[in-house]
This record gives C-alpha cells, sequence and structure tokens, in this order.
C-alpha cells in the first residue's frame, strides 16, 4: 500500500517536473550560475529595450506595445520553458505579422495575442507539435527572405524621413522612390550614420578574439570594453541618437523626427478586450475574428516555428535537449498572460538567443534579469524615449533583418535540388503580395511534391527469364492505377510471360483500395492463365492480404523460394540486375 | 523530302486516331457487329427513357430534361469514347449532386453542364486524369453508399404519394414518419406491385441459363421471351402502370399522382444561358458561379470518376485498353454540347454500361441507336408520359439504387484494414449532410493517412557491434526531425557507439531539408567524436548528398563495403536480424 503510494507520488513528481522543468533546475541554483545570468540577463535587456521600440513601429502600434510585449514572455519563459537560451519577445516577423493582421490597432493586436495563446496551448495539449514538420525550409527560407525585404524596405522611407508612404509593398517601392526629394536631410544623415556605426560594431565584434585567451590586465580590460560596446550596440547608438537629439532641442532646433511621448509606467493587468467600440457602433468578438482570418493560423504556427527552431539550433550547439511540446506550451502561456498586459504576440528572437548564449547564460533565469530592465525602463525612462529618433530605431531595425535574407540559397538549391526552387520562389514571391497566401502556396506545393512519388512511385522492371515488376517505394492507393496500367503494358501487350513475379520488398504498408486493385489484377491473370507471384511480402503486409482472402493469391519470401517452389531458374540474372542500383528508373523508361 | 512528308502525315493521322477513336473500329465495321449493335442500342434505350423520366425528379428538373440529357452523350461518346460498353447518360448519382447544386432550376442546372464540360475538357487537355487517383475506393464507397440511401429514401415519399416533404435528408426521414397516414392508398399499391414487379424480373433475369446453350425451337423462343421481358423491365413495368394509369383515367377517377404534361418535341440547340431573370433582376453569371460553389469542384470530378471506373471495369472484364485522359475529352465534349441542348450534367451509367456489354454490344456505335430512340420519344411519345404514374417510376429508381448500398464493406474493412473504415464512415455519414462535405473530408482525411508514414517513417534500429539505423521507407522533409530525434535517443544517450550506420536502401529521393538536417547531424557527430557513415545511397540520392558537399560525410555501397573499410565486423549478425522482416518496428518499439 505504501510502495503503491510511492509509486504514484513519484509518477505524479515526474509529470509536474516535465511541466514545469524550473523545478529541475532551481534546486541546483548556484553562485556561479547567478552571475552569468545576472549578466547575460542584462545585456539581452539593453538590446531588447531598443529593438521593441522599433519593432512597435513594425507593427504598426505605439512604441509603448514593443516593451509591454517584452516582459511577460521572460518571466513565464523562465518558469516552462527547456532550453536555457531561448528569450521571447517581440522579433522583427512577428511584428510584420502583427501589421498585417491587427489593422495597426492595439485591441486587435492584444486579441491576436490572447487567440494565439490559446491556440498554441491547445496545439502543445494535443501534442500536434509534428504539424510543423510540414513546413519545409525553402518555405521557411523564402518566407523569412521577403520578410527581411519587406521590414528593410519598410524602414527606408523612416530613415530618410519621408511621410504619408502606403504600406502595400509594391506601392511602398514605388512611392519612396518617387519621392525621394523629400528625404528629410536631418533623419537621413543621422539615420546613415547610426546604420554605419552599428555595421563597423557588428564586424569588429565578429572579429573580437575569445577573451579567456588574453593575457595582461590592460588587455583584458580594453577587450572588455570593446566587448561590451559592440554587444550593447543597439543600446548605445540609440542612446547617442537621443543624446544629439536633445541638444538640438535645447538649442530650440529640430531636425529629426522623434519618438514622442510615450505613456509613462506598466501595463494594467486586465482582461484582453473581446469587442472594440468605435464611432459607428461596437464590433463584435466574432466580427474581429473574422477579420483576422488567416492570422489566426499563420501567427500561431510562425510563432512556434521560430521559437521550436531557435530552441533545437541552440540545444544542438550547446548539447542539451529541449521537449518541443512543452516549448509549445511555454510560447502559448507567454502569449496567453502577455495579452493581459497588452502584449502583442510574443515569439524567440534568434538574435538576442545567440546574444544569450553568447554571453554565457546558464539557466532561464537570465529572463528575470531581462524583464526586469523591460519593466524599469516602462516606469521610470519613457521621458528619455521622447528623443530618440525615429530614424536610429530604423537603422537598428535594418542591422537586424539584413542578415536573414539570404541570397545563397537560391545557388545552393540550385546546385543541390531544383525542385525545392519551385516551393521556395513561390513562397518568396507570393509573400511580397500576402504573408499568407506565400507561406499556404508554399506548403501546398511541398506537399504535392511529397505525394507525387506516392501517386507515381518508380517501378523497377526486369525482363530476363521471368518479368520481375519491384515498386520502388511504397504501394499507397494513387499508385495501384498506375501500377496496374504499367503491368498491362508489360505484360499482356505480350503473351510471352508464363508468370509475373511482384517485388514487394520496399512495400511497407497497403490499403484497401491498393487490395483492391491488386484483387482485380490477379482475376486478369487468372482469365489469362497467367500467374501472379508476390515476394518479399512485410508481415503486416502479408496480414492484410491473407485477411482479404484474395483468390489466387501466391507469395513465397525471397525470389530463391519462388524459384525452388517454380522449378524455374529465375533468379540468376535477375538478383545481378536488381543489384545494381543505378538501374532504378521510373517505369517510363524501362529496362529491356 | 517525300519520306519526311510521309513520316509527318503518318504521325498526324496517329494523333487523330488517338483523338477520335472512331476512325480505328468504324473502317472494320461489318454487318454482323450492326446487328448486335441494333440490338444493344434498343435494349438500352428502352431502359433509359424511363430512367430518364425519374432521374429528372431526383435531379428535382421537370421530366423532358431527364430525356434532353439522354441523346447527346451517346452521339458524342461515339465519336470521341475509347470503350464500347459504356453509355452516357443521366445516373443517380449525378442527379443527386445536380439536385444539390442546380437548386430545382433548369438554368442553373444547363450552365452547370456547360462548365462542367469546359472543366473536364481542360482536365483532359491537360492531363490531369491522376487527380482521380487521390480519391480512394472507401472515399467512393462511402458516398455511393449514401447516395443509395439518399436517393432511394427520396422516392418512398413519391412511392407513397405524400406531398411537401422538404429536401433535407433529416427533415424529409421525419417528416416521411410522421405523416406515414397520408399515404394515398393508389399511389402505394402500384408502387409496391412495381417494386415487387422489377425484383421479380431482376432475379429471373439473374437465374436465366444462357441462350447459347439451350436446344429445342420452343425453348430457345421461350427462353427469348423471358429475356427480352426481364431486359425492357423498366419500360414494361412504367407501360404497364400507365396503361392502368390511363385506364383509370378512362373511367372517370384517377387513384394514382402523375408524371403530367410533358413539353412536346425536340429541345432547340441554342446556347447555355449565362445569366438568369428573376421578378428581382437579373442574375450575373458570376452570381450564378458563386452560388454553384464547391459543386464546379464535385460534379466533375465526381462525372469523370464514375465515367473512368466503369470503363476500366468493363475493359478489363471484355479484355481491352482504355485511355483515360481521352475518355475524359469525350465526357467533357458530351457535357459541353449537351448544355446546347438544354441537357444537366451526364455521366457513364453502370446499370446500362451493364446492359450493353451484356446484350452483346460490338462499338460504341450501339449510343448511336439509343440516342434515337431518346429523340424519337421526346419527339412522338411525350403525350403518353402524361400517364405514368410517379410511383412507378420511383420504384424504378428504387430498384436501380438498391444495389449501389454496400454493406459488407464495413465489414471487409474490419477484417481486412481497420484504418480505411475511417474515411469510409467520415464520407458516409457526412454526404448526408452535404454531398461536398462527404467527399472532402473523405479525400483529406484520405491523404492525411498518407502523409502521416511519409513524416513518422518505419525506422528499423539495431544494436549489435555497431549501431544500424534504417528508415523504413522513404526520408522526405517531414522525416528529418523525427530522424533525428531517433538518432538523439539512440546514438547521443548512450556513448558506447563509436561509429553509427545510416542504411537508406529504402530511401529513394531527398529534398533539400533532409540534406540540411543531415548536415546538422554530421556537424553534432563531428563535435562528439563519432562517426555518422551512410550505406546503401542510390544514384541519384547519392548525387544531391555529394552535390551539397556535406562536412565529413562518408558512404559505402553496402555494409560490407563498410565493414571492409572500417575493419571492424559489423556484418555478421546484422545482417541475419535485418533480414528477418518480422523485426521492423516503428522507433517507439526498438530491437534492443
Amino acid at each position: 500500500m505504501a510502495e503503491e503510494n510511492e509509486a504514484c507520488q513519484d509518477r505524479c513528481y515526474r509529470i509536474v517536473r516535465k511541466r514545469l522543468p524550473i523545478l529541475t533546475w532551481l534546486p541546483k541554483y548556484s553562485l556561479q550560475w547567478l552571475q552569468a545570468d545576472l549578466v547575460a540577463g542584462l545585456t539581452v535587456g539593453l538590446t531588447v529595450v531598443p529593438q521593441a521600440l522599433a519593432y512597435a513601429a513594425v507593427a504598426g502600434l505605439p512604441v509603448q506595445y514593443g516593451l509591454y510585449s517584452s516582459f511577460m514572455g521572460c518571466f513565464v519563459y523562465c518558469l516552462l520553458g527547456t532550453s536555457k537560451d531561448v528569450t521571447l519577445g517581440p522579433t522583427a516577423i512577428m511584428s510584420l505579422l502583427v501589421s498585417s493582421y491587427a489593422f495597426h490597432d492595439p485591441v486587435y493586436a492584444i486579441l491576436l495575442t490572447f487567440l494565439t495563446g490559446c491556440i498554441q496551448i491547445a496545439l502543445g495539449l494535443l501534442r500536434l507539435g509534428f504539424l510543423l514538420d510540414f513546413i519545409s525550409y525553402p518555405v521557411i527560407n523564402g518566407f523569412t527572405s521577403a520578410a527581411a525585404i519587406t521590414i528593410g524596405f519598410n524602414q527606408i522611407k523612416t530613415l530618410l524621413g519621408l511621410q504619408n508612404i502606403p504600406q502595400q509593398f509594391v506601392l511602398q517601392v514605388y512611392y519612396t522612390f518617387c519621392r525621394i526629394g523629400e528625404t528629410r536631410a536631418g533623419d537621413a544623415v543621422l539615420g546613415f550614420i547610426c546604420l554605419i556605426a552599428l555595421t563597423v560594431l557588428q564586424q569588429m565584434k565578429k572579429s573580437l578574439p575569445r577573451g579567456s585567451r588574453l593575457e595582461g590586465l590592460f588587455i583584458r580590460i580594453s577587450h572588455l570594453i570593446i566587448w561590451t560596446t559592440t554587444t550593447a550596440r543597439n543600446a548605445l547608438v540609440v542612446l547617442f541618437a537621443g543624446l544629439v537629439a536633445y541638444s538640438f532641442q535645447v538649442s530650440g532646433s529640430q531636425p529629426f523626427t522623434l519618438t514622442g511621448t510615450t505613456p509613462q509606467g506598466l501595463p494594467l493587468f486586465k482582461l484582453p478586450p473581446f469587442s472594440k467600440v468605435t464611432p459607428n457602433g461596437t464590433v463584435s468578438f466574432g466580427n474581429m475574428v473574422q477579420a483576422m482570418g488567416a492570422g489566426l493560423v499563420v501567427v500561431p504556427v510562425m510563432g512556434l516555428l521560430e521559437t521550436v527552431a531557435i530552441a533545437k539550433a541552440f540545444a544542438s550547439q550547446n548539447s542539451y535537449q529541449i521537449d518541443s511540446n512543452q516549448e509549445l506550451l511555454a510560447m502559448g502561456f507567454s502569449n496567453f498572460l502577455g495579452s493581459f498586459v497588452s502584449a502583442y504576440p510574443v515569439t524567440g528572437s534568434f538574435g538576442r538567443t545567440a546574444l544569450n548564449a553568447q554571453t554565457g547564460v546558464c539557466t532561464p533565469a537570465g529572463g528575470l534579469i531581462t524583464g526586469a530592465v523591460v519593466l524599469l525602463s516602462l516606469a521610470y525612462c519613457t521621458s528619455i524615449f521622447y528623443y530618440i529618433p525615429k530614424a536610429a530605431l530604423a537603422a537598428v531595425i535594418i542591422c537586424a533583418v539584413a542578415p536573414m535574407f539570404d541570397i545563397r540559397i537560391f545557388y545552393t538549391l540550385w546546385k543541390v535540388k531544383r525542385l525545392d526552387l519551385v516551393p521556395l520562389c513561390l513562397t518568396f514571391l507570393l509573400c511580397f503580395w500576402e504573408v499568407q497566401y506565400g507561406i499556404i502556396a508554399g506548403v501546398l506545393v511541398s506537399i504535392i511534391l511529397l505525394l507525387y512519388p506516392v501517386a507515381r512511385p518508380q517501378i523497377k522492371i526486369l525482363k530476363h527469364e521471368v518479368l520481375l515488376i519491384q515498386p520502388g517505394s511504397g504501394l499507397n492507393f494513387p499508385a495501384i492505377e498506375f501500377l496496374r496500367d504499367t503491368m498491362y503494358k508489360q505484360v499482356f501487350s505480350e503473351s510471352r510471360w508464363h508468370s509475373v513475379i511482384l517485388d514487394c520488398s520496399h512495400v511497407s504498408s497497403i490499403d484497401y483500395t491498393v487490395v483492391l486493385g491488386l484483387s482485380e489484377l490477379l482475376q486478369e491473370f487468372q482469365q489469362r492463365r497467367q500467374s501472379l507471384i508476390f515476394i518479399g511480402l512485410q508481415a503486416h503486409v502479408l496480414q492484410v492480404l491473407t485477411a482479404a482472402e484474395l483468390e489466387g493469391f501466391c507469395h513465397f519470401p525471397s525470389l530463391k523460394d519462388a524459384e525452388q517452389s517454380l522449378g524455374e531458374d529465375l533468379c540468376s540474372a535477375s538478383e545481378a540486375l536488381l543489384d545494381d542500383r543505378d538501374n532504378i528508373l521510373p517505369a517510363s523508361g524501362i529496362i529491356q
């Protein structure tokens, strides 16, 4: 009795620990870890604040919403996350998606966060994370490359201080070039200076030697200074631009477009809005959901995809395991609770996660520090944000999205697998029109490319003393008519084959449509007094065929057994030919 | 020059002959064939006339539209068809679909015919016939069984003479039983007599011995009489019922619901309607198309499916070949031209095709006679149709659809392949709600069942002296994460494996996402100073992997070669185990 109780307790504790990964690492927490987490958390915090202000503009929301979105994810992930490196928060791609589906309206954005959270939690609880596997790399790459261009170009107008440029990408490009003469000199000069500064600092960081290898106090101190400067470059550049703007303001003139007033203080903890009051009456929950449409699929799925991909990448780099379904739950709860503090949907940020890992974070507790930095800046620094020039934030975004555009993939795919260029190009081009069309079209085309060999498997045909037919992969219902047509062409066009052997070694499953097709084939063989012999049936395929009680069904484990039983010399040449892997051809190019 | 010209002419002639199969059989036409075609065409004609009147009621259209739909298909198929047996015309299933999508309005029905024809011609020209392969047998069976019940039950109210019963299936069942007390005695008695007569004649025909085996003039004449009576049973029963109704009419009382006035004469040859004038204004082409919605996919596809399935079945039974794409074109032109003579969509009729084959038709010319019978009855017999009791037509339909309901399939699938019960039951049940939902849901579920093993292939794992991992089927992008997870669990959880062998014998194609996943795996192996060795790569898979220039990529043709090269004894036990086909298990059940 006591033993049973103990076993039950043990199981419960294991389940709780699986669902609350903090219980695994917290008991082992040490002072050394705390130090590392403090430094990493602070570093990420100094990056997320300027990025949050900038991404809010990409999402088409007032700047404070970027900060509102930046802390809840850190806290929730600390409790529920299984990767030490991942940091959740606003990202360039998610901001672009929010700007498409939330109509630049915080009410829609917060409802989208709430629903995204609910959908992600549901996917996690139903263990549907495997659905993400159906988004192939070319689709992801096509989307991120298109997003990088869209987001980057979107910032050009801010960098140049142009006003009233339409949102739609093609129109945006057109009007930006048309009205390039209206460029505001102050914004443009400051923007380009920030851009250059950020690029130089980024390159410096890349070429910086590892600190641990250095000797001598002076060298180590100067290394530390350079490391800090290059790592906190976003914060420093924005701070510097803000100071310049402030000094101009004090001197009475203002050549820059400024961020302007940001409401001070933390967001209230309240229920997300389930309807919207407008001058023309109330928009109901149903209508809001309908307006967001495909966004309710695209936002949760892309969010999950980004987080899981990042978590897997860093888990693999730093040799630990993550639990995909637990990651879905962590994401889901971050968004669900985020919607109570007016956040827009968050996801794992590649750039900040990399920064977190490089700075040497030891546990997800680093997120607590990051979250605290965001909360402090919301509480005390919003008056400073007034002076941040928009052009400086635009420079921060351009530097963040530039590495996302990957031109080499086109060359790589051309070299490695040209067929994959189809989903890549389709996704890439359609994403400029509408993000969801690009992703959906890419996924559909990938699935069609996946289904084509299922419907038209390679069929190896060997004409020697006996006709040997071998489907190169599985035999599923879309392929049975094709197999029958091939058989007709090969077998019934010439009457010299007394027996035909169907080699099912590669057939790992079989369905009733196939069984029916085979049964009709067998009947036809019997009518023509020819025989169809099955070889190489796997155990459960044989089970299905036996259960179907096919008339005239005859099978042998291998070609040798068939030979022995039929008393013919079927094998000799056949095996030699079948072993030669270069001879696998689609049925259209038959080995004669 | 002359030779070239001749070769070109020859090729042209072959293409023309492929597109106009009549050119193949007409030159060989003989008097004997003519005799057989005459008898068969007449027999089918006597069946199609009463069926056409009845099916028009199923489609919710005035009776003459059944006849309008019955001749064009016969003529066009004679020119373009590749099967001697198939006869096109109104069928129970197509009539049910028309009643769903044409709103009981001839204008919609004719436009639907036109668009169906255009879509089918397009599918034929684009050689998209293979799309039909994605409709599996359980989906077709679920649909036809549901259609048999819907159509059969739909006729019960007519058989009983009930009025004003709603169309929706569930309501229809409810109200038919509620108002069973309102049954009209005359209709019910006549209906059941017709039903019994048809069933008895059908059974008689089944048990009739073959005429050719009989001897003696008297026996042969009585056999001929019985054969004629049982074969033309539909026409005879309807004629008998009409005579009874006529004699009642003459005597001054009428206990039956009659067909009523049918407009005399042939339909005009005119453009199909592209808009509809209503009292509330004109309904535009766009709005009509929108109203028909999914019907524009379901009607052409189901029509093609029925025709191709029937053509293949009879081609196989009578040992000839059909050309699926030419069948699509024949169907398409039948509908396209049919819409000019006010036809509703037609397709191959299983019952009449079987009758055609049994009567011994020799060429598609039999269709000309069938078409002529229909035209003659339209020109001269419509005044007789006035007296046909609706209950008699209902009996004809019930007898035609009864064999379509197949209860044994549920038992067969339970025995042979239980998973296929899912699309079957889903299609069957949803078809009672809306036909398109049933078919679409069935097809989607079939595709998911098809994709599941693509995403989660069986992975054979063999732990002996070396770790051997073998994907049981292809390796496509949805499976790569699964393969990696399996690898992590197997390889990195224990450090005792120095080298791991990935056997790709069953992998017939590879995409870039997989290449990327493998490249990351290779990196990880290198980091851990373990080695990953590929064996059994097919030629083009190897080509892709070589083009990708993976770091640390090492492959051997077979396990033996790997063994020789690595100087280890990898094979001995491994091969024995791998050959044992019962050991193929999903990764969750690993062979230790």
